[in-house]
Parts: structure tokens; C-alpha cells; sequence
């Protein structure tokens, strides 16, 4: 966890601010959950791997008392935004539209190993559609996140895109069995690590030779074509995923012709959340081996929480991942505030009140106008004010008037 | 805790804007701290009666092993901002500037008990000066945090302002031993609430029947007296309370020139945390019964916490109290976003991409621009969509038109 110094969170906030207001024009309306939530909501099997990294927190006062072991604990930290976001619809059905555009921007936690570019508290940026079942709800979320990325001054990145009834209908047409199912999109979603070879050394570890030919035919097809939705259709003679691949199709040309972003169909996008049941997507920028955002359709999270079967379809930025990568690339500035120091001797201190209607002339013609006391060593006092970023620096001369120092 | 929906948060969003707007005109710099520290820092008592409050989080993996007891827990929930800033201090001494200006707004967690107007997560907007000895620190803190108030449209407040010497040599001056003070303290700060009778009442449960008298006949001189400094003064004939009294009225009498704000110097003011060491301040508002913003000068704690002694002033106002304040006057209102919703029908959103220009127009011309697909219920779907602020609402004609629907 990080303590942000003014420059650096000045720039955060205004990249956050940008990102908000991207998706503000495209109709998401912003809500906003606690960071606390009940500890049995957050362990409800739909976090995958994230659910083993939950900080978890004490019971109080008498509850304590007569609590032990797995019972110590009645709330938790929120390791993501989404599974918020359904108890939140839950919560609040009745105050809802039936097609409701949410944006979420916050903190989140886990308790993860600490290493470079991971942080155990940090800030997503989430859009979600809820209660829209046609793809509309993808080619938003899409351009909207688009927008987002590209008002912060991202560039050459691409949109990524799969569909999990694709995934499971491959590792079927290969011959995999449910429970293999996992292992072999593990193996898939490394190919760009770990190449051909790793992925087929991967793969016979679970099993099934003759599934893990097809499987890495199919690949190497879907992989060395420029109509790749195409070529995967040729490869599976199934009429429920041809569906879904028209689908994908419309998806990726409308959002390419309203975003202008790049589009991509990746075979081997898998994406880690168990809860993702049809599209899923993620961003990619060039030379950044880790995505900036990632998404997708949630049609059964909702219902398992709520009760009442609701269609989901969710984008989140990364944030921190936005920041370090606008970072590197430079891209990031704070803006040029024009800042006013106005100093005054011990003594002049006292007579302040008497100078109302000099500060507010300052106060007109200057963003920030901030008073100090002399200090005794004046040369340090200015040169430190000037590593603040106060442009004018100027010395109450006791009688009205200041003079300028530079 | 609270689910905030998008109307109340847009609102909340465009106050903690202006706020933290007005501080930063003023030349305070916005920093962020962790909302989890370490928990020995949070039960270091400096917070009072707040640390009994405090949400702790389990340790985990092996280090939740080998513990019992309270050694379970090794993180926090954080109670307050003024801690986390004094460890921030600590932190990045080598990065700060010799008087540092600091602005601080985020949630704070307290285990109370749930009641009306009394929150679990609650924000405060928090700036204090670091390193600043004289009340050039104090005028500032006062000035900033009158225009921060104003600039939310709250009217009629008053500054009310006193000394934890003045309480002390007081106390003193009637004979009290240090063990009794914060009772009488307490009893004091009742005064507005139980009465003269009341805190009579009070003080005879606190012994010391001759400082009793005397502490009554004090309140009432100063109570009755147009210039309570002066009638206070003349009531105490202490040469270092004196020098007190005197840069008391100074920073009254500047900070009503300088901010035209109401100022009164109230002896009953006490403040409940245990670290203030000099001034204290409250924002009174008519007909409200609690404070909306408080502070005062805390010299000793960064040095308890860093082991090196650094003055310091701060002033926090109350962010769910001024919501609250301005939602009861209803000066409280959303800003006028111009929203055009476009709905399609299902088999129109194959097409979308061909409408990318006629998009762009519209987007020109709107603030915000939603797509949505058409309902089956047509009518209520219209009347969602005007509840939820679109002001213009066009069907897709099919053939690159839009019908306006009224």
C-alpha cells in the first residue's frame, strides 16, 4: 500500500477525472458501494482465486466474545467491483432503470505478495450495463472504454476479443471432458508466453493425445489467418458456435467503426473470473505485456446473488496499470496552475486583516494565492516554494505593497 | 455503511468538488494515505475514545498460525485522517517542503453504534499546515475552510474559537488538580446543552466546592459580556494566558476581515481528541445541533509519532454533516446535463457501425449520448429514461433518421 505525494495524485486525479467523464458522455451514470462487505457475500465461490486473497475483519465486542476460528470474522475488504455491484442491485432493484449503465470507481483490495506493479490496494474503473441481453450492451462498453483511454492520451493499443461458449465448444469438439476443461484454457492462455510448443508440452500433462493435435490444429488455423473468426468457423462445424462467431462478428466491425480502435480476435483469450458466461474482452497496449482493461458478459453472477436471473455485461480499466503505463511513456503532465506566494515578516502577521482587499486582488488574478510566515533561512524558503510550483513569490513590504522576488 | 445511487452521488461528487476546489485556491495540495495501517500506529492513543472503535483486520497465511488473542490482528481500518497524515509525515519527511500546506479527503471507518446522521464509512475533508509555529497557520486554516463552506452554498455559520491553555489555566486558576480536568472539561462542554444548572450539577459530582463557585462565576462573566476575551481576561490574572488571549483575538479579528465570517470565542469549547495542544475551532450553523467542521493546533503529536517535534494545525469539515446540513435547506441541486438517449431496434444495432458520423453528431450537440435497444414495453421504457434525466429521447428510423419522442 502507497502513500501518494501531491504531484503524483495530482496526476491521478486528473487521468481518474478524465476516465469518469468518458464515460459519463456515453450515459453511465456513477454509484458508489463501501469497501466493507458482508464477509459471506464475498466468499460466495464467484471471485475464483481472489477469494483467498480477502482481508478480512474482526468481529466486535460481544459478537467476539463467543467466536472462533472461521467465525472470527463478519466483514471483508472488497477484492473487486463487480460482485459489490450485484449485491448493489440487489439492494436497490426498486430505484433502478430496466436497463441500468452503472460506472464504479474505487478502491479495491487484496492481499496479495507484494511485487512491481502490483499493489495491495488499488483502483478500478468499472462500467457495467445490467438488464441489457443484446450485444448494444458490448459495442457501449467497448467504445465507451475506448473513449476512456483514448482522452488520457493512450495510444496503439487493441482491443482483444473471445467468447467462453467458443472456448468450451473447442475443448469439446477436441474431446476434453468438463472437468478438463480449465486446464486446457490455462495451457490456451499462455500462447503468446510460452509459444506452440509450450502449450502442447502443457497440454499433454491433462490428457487426451488425440485432442491436443486437433486442439493445436485448430490453433495453428485461427492463428495464421487474417479472417480469423473465419477460419475458426471452418475449423468447428458447430451450428450453435456459428451463431455466436456472427455475433462476435457484428461486435468487433461496429465498435471498430465507432471507436476507431483497433479489433482483434484472440482464440486464446481466457480471462481468469469464473463468473464470465459468453463475450469477454481486454485491452492491449504495444510493448506492455500485462492488459490495461478487461471485461465481459456475466449473465449468471446476478442471479446466484439476487435470485433473480439478470443479464450483465461489465468493462473495468485498470487503473493503476493506465497510470504506470502513461507514465513510461511520458505522457502524463501535471497542469501549468499559475501559483501565488505572498510571505510576510513575523510582525506584518498581525496587521493580515488589514490587507483584505489586497489578497483578493491576488485572489483574482491568481489560481492559488497562499500565505507564509519569513522563515529564518529565506533563500531555502524560496527555493522550496519554487520546487512547489509557485511561479510568483512575493514579499509584503509592510506598508500595502509587496515586492516581487526572483 | 450506504449504497450511494447515481442522483445523491452526482451531488456528493459536485460538493466535495467545490471543497476541495476552494482549498486548493487557498495553496493546500492534495495528498492520499492507505485506508489500511498498521495497527500499532492506530492504537497509539492519540484518537481517544475512537480507538475503541476501530475495525481491525486479521493476519493472514502463516502469521494468523501462530496467533491468538490480540496479537490476531496486525492491520487497521483507519479512524481518522490526522494519524495516517502524521505517519505520512514521517514517511516522506525528506520530500515535503518545510511548511506544508496538506489536503486530505477520503473515508474514515468507525465501529459505532448505526443512528440517524451517524455513519460506519464516512469522508472527511481534511487540510492541514505542517511545520507552521505562529497563526499565520490558524487565520489560513480558518479562511480556507469559511470559503470552502461558502462555496457550498452554506450560509449563516459561525466560527467558534478557544485555547486548550486557556481551558487549562482556568481549571487551574479554580483549584482543580490535573486528574480532575477533563471532567470538568466535559462538564463545561455541556453547557449550550444542560444549562447553567446542569453543569453546576455536574462539577458537584467532580468535588472542589470553592472552584465550583468560582468556575460558574467565571462562565457567567464571560457568557453575559459583549467582548468575552476582555471579560475573560479580567477574570484571569495569569500573564501566560494573557499572551493567549491576545493572539486569540488577533486571529479572530483577521479572520473576520479576511473571510467575513462570523467569529465568536466560546470558553466552553473543549473537543474530545486527546492531541490538541493550543487553539481549537468548531463551524456552528443555525438550527443545527451539531458542529459541521472542527480542528484546532496539535504540536505534540507528529513528534509522538516520528520522534522529531513539528508543529501543526489542522481544520476537517464534516462531509456527511454538510451533505446532510444542505440536503435539510435544499440548497442542494443536480447540475443541468443536457442527456439524449438513441434506441434502436434489435435488428437496427447490426447497422450501428454504418451510423458513425450521424453518432458523432450527436454527440457534438449532447453532453451525454446512450444508446439502448428498444423494449418490448416501449412506453415504460420512455418514461425510465425521462426519470433518469433524458431530456431527449430519439427512435432510430431504420434508414439513417431519428424520430423525436416526446
Amino acid at each position: 500500500m502507497r502513500d501518494f505525494l501531491p504531484d503524483e495524485l495530482s496526476v491521478r486525479n486528473q487521468t481518474m477525472a478524465k476516465i469518469k467523464s468518458a464515460y459519463a458522455k456515453f450515459g453511465f451514470t456513477e454509484i458508489e458501494t463501501p469497501i466493507l462487505e458482508d464477509i459471506d457475500l464475498l466468499l460466495s465461490k464467484e471471485g475464483g482465486e481472489n477469494e483467498k486473497l480477502i482481508y478480512k475483519v474482526l468481529k466486535r465486542g460481544e459478537k467476539l466474545d463467543n467466536a472462533s476460528g472461521n467465525d472470527l470474522c463478519d466483514l471483508g475488504l472488497r477484492f473487486d467491483l463487480t460482485v459489490p455491484l450485484s449485491r448493489y442491485c440487489a439492494n436497490n432493484a426498486g430505484n433502478l432503470p430496466p436497463v441500468f449503465k452503472a460506472m464504479q470507481v474505487g478502491n479495491v483490495f487484496r492481499a496479495e505478495r507484494p511485487q512491481k506493479g502490483r499493489f495491495r490496494q488499488f483502483v478500478q474503473c468499472d462500467i457495467d450495463i445490467i438488464g441489457e441481453e443484446s450485444y448494444i450492451a458490448e459495442i457501449d462498453l467497448i467504445c465507451a472504454t475506448v473513449s476512456a483511454l483514448t482522452e488520457v492520451g493512450l495510444e496503439g493499443f487493441t482491443v482483444r476479443i473471445n467468447d467462453r461458449r467458443i472456448l468450451t465448444a473447442i475443448a469439446y469438439a477436441c474431446g476434453y471432458t468438463l472437468a478438463q476443461h480449465e486446464k486446457v484454457f490455462i495451457a490456451l492462455d499462455k500462447l503468446d508466453k510460452i509459444g506452440f510448443e509450450g502449450v502442447d508440452k502443457e497440454l499433454e500433462e491433462v490428457g487426451n493425445d488425440e485432442g491436443r493435435t486437433k486442439l493445436l490444429s485448430i490453433l495453428h488455423a485461427v492463428d495464421g489467418s487474417d479472417d480469423k473468426l473465419t477460419a475458426l468457423e471452418s475449423q468447428l462445424a458447430d451450428q450453435s458456435v456459428s451463431e455466436v462467431i456472427s455475433q462476435l462478428r457484428v461486435i468487433m466491425n461496429t465498435a471498430k467503426k465507432l471507436s476507431h480502435a483497433n479489433m482483434l480476435y484472440d482464440v486464446t483469450l481466457v480471462r481468469g473470473m469464473n463468473y464470465y458466461t459468453g463475450t469477454i474482452f481486454e485491452v492491449a497496449v504495444k510493448g506492455v505485456p500485462y492488459s490495461v482493461a478487461g471485461g465481459g458478459r456475466y449473465d449468471e453472477l446476478l442471479g446466484k446473488i439476487t435470485g433473480v436471473k439478470t443479464c450483465a455485461c461489465g468493462f473495468s480499466i485498470g487503473f493503476e496499470r493506465i497510470c504506470g503505463v502513461l507514465a513510461e511513456k511520458s505522457i502524463l503532465s501535471d497542469g501549468n496552475t499559475e501559483k501565488t506566494a505572498l510571505i510576510f515578516n513575523k510582525d506584518d502577521v498581525d496587521k493580515l486583516g488589514d490587507l483584505d482587499l489586497v489578497l483578493e486582488n491576488f485572489r483574482s488574478k491568481s489560481q492559488v494565492v497562499s500565505i507564509f510566515k519569513k522563515n529564518k533561512n529565506f533563500q531555502y524558503q524560496i527555493k522550496s516554494l519554487s520546487a512547489c510550483g509557485y511561479g510568483s513569490v512575493y514579499l509584503y513590504n509592510g506598508d500595502g505593497t509587496f515586492k516581487e522576488i526572483n
